[in-house]
């Protein structure tokens, strides 16, 4: 591998390998491949949001010309694991515990005779109170919605990396339909904020918001009558982790799930296995194979959003400009499952600042809604709307500039964490440092109505150990076995490792892809791992490939290995161009003679590579409507090095727009009785191309020392602090501090013109 | 790896791995891959063997229902490739050269409306004389099939291993359609001869004989929209070679053309791109998935059955046994293009006895019949009935025993070759021994119109570099990566190596078999070297998986790697087998941690591992009708080492079987105008079981110095010996020398009752 200052792919801005076909329209997606014989499924939604199904009558939907089968939980291999799996996984058997619940399933001949199939299925319920509200649900009047405690603790659907958890409490003695609860604390909170110069204390309120993927859920599922296993298609980010839950839920070992992962239209967290389970159900208990596409009303009813939240956060400092506590008290609405993601929340309030003092309640309550899922930055986006709008408020009654008492407080390498666990290498300080000197926040000049505010985020990052295979043919190709998805560029990222090692053009360089069974063991798609976990796997493959071609080659120009280079795909001994062999030649002599060339590579780590970051957004706030527009946006990341600066600034572009659809946009609405009011993307306001802002991308690259090539996660990092830096600009260009996400314009006007304190 | 004495799989007979599925019939062959849109291509044969297509007229077939595209040669990408290839692959452009060859393609949305529209194409032809009879072919009267000579020699769809061929004449001052020949000689034959104290001098004649696979030639072949090229469902043996073929066929560049091979329902040597270029050129043409499956009528008329030939032989020896010189005139009937065949005809006869004293001379001819190809052991079942049949002859003429004779005579290793090449390690005398000491030859008692014979052959075996991955997952499951399709049984030898050199049970491993693009580069099922060429290149990989299996294992259990144990797919320290774990902790262990088990093997050796085979045959012969039963074989053959010795017996029985229909059963007859008589498995003879003699196998392992576990190759060999030991045998009984293949019980009747010598 040469030195960084000799990169000739790497660091350079290269297109995406796969945007050619995705521009054209000829990519594979799910819903573009059809088995012969496939027949389609339907499933039936529950309409109320808690009930007994008292029965279901097929019969009517049986008559309709072309459908087989009308399924319900009995029918299904999964019987049994209903109620241990989230409840979009499976059928309901008893009792449905939101709007949106599969209870049955038509199956027909064509998509069309399943949906006239599915109007005549008729259920009988006997409905109970809905709990549509996780606020209220505490309350002595609520209903119950798991009277026997949360069956299936640690449920083997979830399909994401467990948080690990040492705070997590058993579910004796807590408030009505709380089935989890995480207490953190260090040192003395109370005692340290009456002893505080200063102290902000503001309470939030968060929406659900939805991962508003293009595709929809949709799988193909095709049985083998061989094994008795199951062919899954799909888009999934994780396909090692589905595999693995679906063979548990459907009693199979994990190899005989085999996943083949599609082009994956849009995951952010939530491709993971949601509708899988139960159309492989339904393909093994018919013995057929069985397609099934959500309608994007049926996705916003069956999926898994993010969850909605209140905060109240409290943070004390000194007046010169030292934090001393932070008190957090979270409620979180999980739905009718459990969520986990309580403590990665602790870990993301408790961790950005030196805090001498903290103490961090987190409570997740079931809800008669869908199941809470993750969403890019799992709890990031609505926790550092709340810590970073406390941030400020604390530094402006200090009359310090917001930016500079971050940069006294924020953590650096080996500084405690939540947990007193000690951060890695992060360097958050060097974003704020580097936002110190653009000209955006050094030489802001708000006009009227107009404001700028900061905002940071770390995300801690992950690993998963990766394998590669490297192959190189008679013509030449360098292929490349990658077993991660690629969901966001980074297959774009490793042909430049791979060429840059090897040494010859990325054009040269093909990626395979396989199915969980023959592809090597690889990261998957999520948690912003995949660059960092599979980085090393490919420089290690393809230095050996290179070391094998330079062996063939040192035989035929008689030379020694050292004296060898490789450049643009030809060999040729140092300061003798004139004689070389290419790639090809090489390889068509190693494969003809000694052996074929081939390498595999493997990386692991169990340190993580955290990405940290600081954007900057400026508004123009419409003080008469109340009405938001961010006009421009910097995003300083720190990415520890971008293999493909091009995929890199496409990843902040994405997740910087998303952070506008948090902080003016989505919200999924339910009325009191569960029902949901934004089941379409009429009603669900996804930011659209106009509304975003002018963004500008700064890549810092304070190379991680415990990564290949010095590389961090990329990400997630991105979506995570642009609410909480558009809430602190419009505190600055209208004086009101907003506390609740989406800032809609009557949630600004009402701050605007009733909120209680400036 | 364990010493030999240890092992624990190897050399103990274990059933097939896919024997189950094909018991079953759950196995998935070609023509039970449905594609969806798929639509079906019925080739127009040519009903002339000689003919100028004059017009093709598509009107009729067009109008029917279904029928979607009839194409000519100039409709297709291949339509510059027509003349350069060998007939069958593509469409005739402007002559037609052989009955049964494709002159146009009926394509419809099923089978039957393709077969209905085939009907109805209209090609008119100007026929010229037909060319049937290869030994006539050279006559002043006979018509010239290539006026300006064969075209496109080193024909680029062959599929077949090139014989290297220094003798080899241009095609100059040869006789009429004579279009290769072959010509080797050591010192001087004529003088030898005329010096001998015995000589036999004898003509053969021997009969085209088809392949006769129970699975026809199929294909389907699957347009990328994307790339432009296509992905190939098909049972093929030599993957690479078709896919380097097909794409120069279609002028595209080999990563474009994807085969992922299917269950191979029987192949012999011909199932290696027949059809598919046609049909791959068909769906480019029209960009839609199209299937074909030929009749049995059509595969006989157009695939490429061995060689018909004639052998004009003599051998010379001394009163004390020693061989002093061999004289062959051999003439091939080719087909309409180039077989390629003589050079590898000429090593066989030429190489087997030390000959101080050899000419050899081969004409390849052309006729209006289909192009002839490899056929199990290509050339060697008819050349070794002339040459042993000749040598039984010499030693009957000296009064010596036959076997002795050969004994006395045989190459050993290092003896020259028909070439003066050198024979590596070869132990045919070893097999010769060892028939001396079988009771079925020591204590061999014929009764009346009995006659027991024997006949030696050698195959010179041949050598693939190859490369397999090995990976061993959470669950335990080591997955073997192998590209060789198994035609032979050749992975249930892999999985006892594997399963050996790791210690593992074998139903521990499973075989990862994908397309050529994400397959590693690895030998052909062909030329009897798929086990030779691969068999290292998987110990390779499985010692590097158990290395690091046991670093992890080293760690967990504090102990020096060398200290440890594995066996039966569970690690402990030597004499402390209560701590222990299994390979599925330890795999999962590092695929959680430093990285997952995965390991590449290769594999390359540039000297062949020749086998040797002898075998004998007792038959009865009814003097009165001249039908001949074969009584009982025993087939005694070098293999080296037998690493599934179930699977290497089920060979000897299969090519031992084949041999007797080379012997009493099957041949192409093709009447004066060229006219296929024996187009149907009514006409064309295959040995039924009934006619199967008992047979025995004997295993001699003779270890090969140059193959991973000495093993030898095995699939060709027992095909060899059998005709001309059953010939031996014959005369034994009868006393007429039979010089005709197939022995039918005509040609026998004549020999005894009209035969001029005995």
């Amino acid at each position: 591998m040469p030195k960084p200052a000799e990169f000739t792919y790497i660091g350079t801005p290269r297109k995406s390998v796969e945007g050619d076909r995705k521009v054209r329209g000829i990519d594979c997606y799910t819903s573009d491949y059809t088995v012969p014989g496939c027949l389609h499924a339907r499933p039936i939604l529950s309409p109320y949001a808690h009930a007994r199904i008292v029965g279901v009558d097929k019969s009517a939907a049986l008559e309709v010309d072309g459908v087989t089968h009308v399924l319900t939980a009995d029918d299904l291999p999964t019987r049994d694991q209903v109620i241990k799996s989230r409840g979009t996984c499976t059928l309901a058997g008893d009792v449905v515990r939101f709007v949106g619940q599969p209870v049955a399933v038509v199956v027909a001949e064509s998509a069309e005779a399943a949906a006239n199939g599915a109007e005549l299925v008729a259920v009988e319920y006997e409905e109970f109170a809905a709990i549509a509200n996780f606020v209220t649900a505490t309350n002595a009047e609520a209903a119950v919605l798991w009277p026997d405690g949360l069956p299936g603790e640690g449920s083997i659907a979830e399909g994401h990396a467990e948080v690990d958890d040492d705070s997590a409490e058993p579910p004796e003695d807590m408030p009505k339909n709380v089935h989890l609860t995480h207490h953190h604390s260090r040192g003395d909170v109370a005692v340290a904020l009456a002893a505080a110069d200063a102290v902000a204390h503001r309470q939030y309120a968060t929406s659900r918001v939805h991962q508003g993927y293009i595709e929809p859920q949709v799988c193909t599922v095709v049985p083998d009558r061989r094994t008795g296993g199951v062919t899954i298609y799909a888009p999934i980010q994780g396909p090692l982790w589905a595999r693995d839950a679906i063979a548990a839920m459907l009693g199979l070992k994990p190899h005989l799930v085999r996943i083949e992962v599609m082009t994956v239209g849009g995951g952010f967290g939530s491709k993971n296995g949601i509708l899988e389970p139960l159309v492989a159900a339904v393909a093994l208990a018919i013995n057929r194979p069985v397609t099934c596409v959500l309608s994007r009303t049926e996705d916003f009813l069956t999926t898994t959003p993010s969850s909605g939240c209140t905060w109240d956060m409290e943070i004390g400092a000194a007046t010169d400009g030292t934090i001393t506590a932070l008190r957090a008290a979270i409620r979180m609405d999980a739905g009718a499952f459990a969520s986990g993601l309580g403590s990665l929340v602790a870990l993301l309030l408790g961790s950005y600042y030196r805090f001498p003092n903290l103490q961090i309640d987190v409570e997740e309550v079931n809800t008669t809604t869908p199941h809470c899922g993750p969403y890019r930055a799992p709890g990031a986006p609505q926790a550092i709307f709340a810590l970073e709008s406390t941030i400020d408020e604390v530094a402006a009654k200090l009359g310090m500039d917001p930016l500079e008492f971050r940069i006294q407080n924020c953590v650096v390498t080996g500084d405690p964490m939540y947990n007193d666990e000690l951060w890695p290498s992060v360097g958050i300080r060097e974003c704020l440092e580097a936002m110190r000197e653009h000209p955006a926040w050094k030489d802001r000049d708000d006009g009227p109505n107009e404001g700028t505010g900061i905002a940071l985020a770390i995300w801690p990052g992950g690993h998963m150990p990766s394998a590669t295979i490297c192959r190189v043919g008679g013509d030449g190709i360098i292929r490349l076995h990658i077993g991660s998805p690629d969901i966001s560029g980074t297959h774009s990222s490793q042909v430049l490792v791979a060429a840059e090692t090897i040494g010859v053009s990325p054009d040269q360089i093909e990626i395979i892809t396989g199915d969980t069974e023959s592809n090597p063991h690889s990261a998957a798609a999520a948690g912003s791992l995949v660059t960092y976990s599979l980085t090393g796997a490919v420089i290690a493959a393809a230095e050996r490939v290179r070391e094998q071609l330079l062996n063939v080659a040192a035989e035929k120009l008689e030379a020694h290995i050292d004296d060898l280079l490789i450049k643009d795909g030809i060999v040729h001994v140092s300061g003798v161009p004139g004689v070389s062999f290419t790639i090809a030649e090489l390889a068509a002599d190693a494969q003809s003679g000694t052996g074929p060339i081939i390498a595999d590579g493997q990386s692991g780590s169990i340190i993580n590579a955290p990405a940290a970051t600081v954007q900057l957004v400026k508004v123009n706030v419409d003080s008469d409507t109340g009405a938001v527009t961010p006009l421009n946006m910097v995003a300083v990341q720190d990415v520890g090095r971008a293999i493909n600066p091009l995929m890199v600034e496409g990843q902040i572009h994405g997740g910087a727009i998303q952070g506008v659809g948090w902080a003016f946009h989505e919200a999924m609405i339910y009325d009191d009785d569960g029902q949901l009011l934004t089941s379409s993307f009429i009603d669900y306001d996804l930011p659209k191309a106009h509304h975003a802002p002018t963004l500008e991308t700064v890549l810092l690259e304070n190379a991680s020392p415990s990564g290949p090539l010095g590389v961090r996660c990329v990400g997630e990092p991105p979506i995570i602090p642009g609410a909480a830096a558009a809430a602190n600009a419009v505190r600055q260009a209208c004086g009101a501090r907003v506390t609740q996400l989406p800032m809609r314009p009557e949630v600004v006007w009402n701050e605007i013109h009733n909120g209680t304190d400036t």
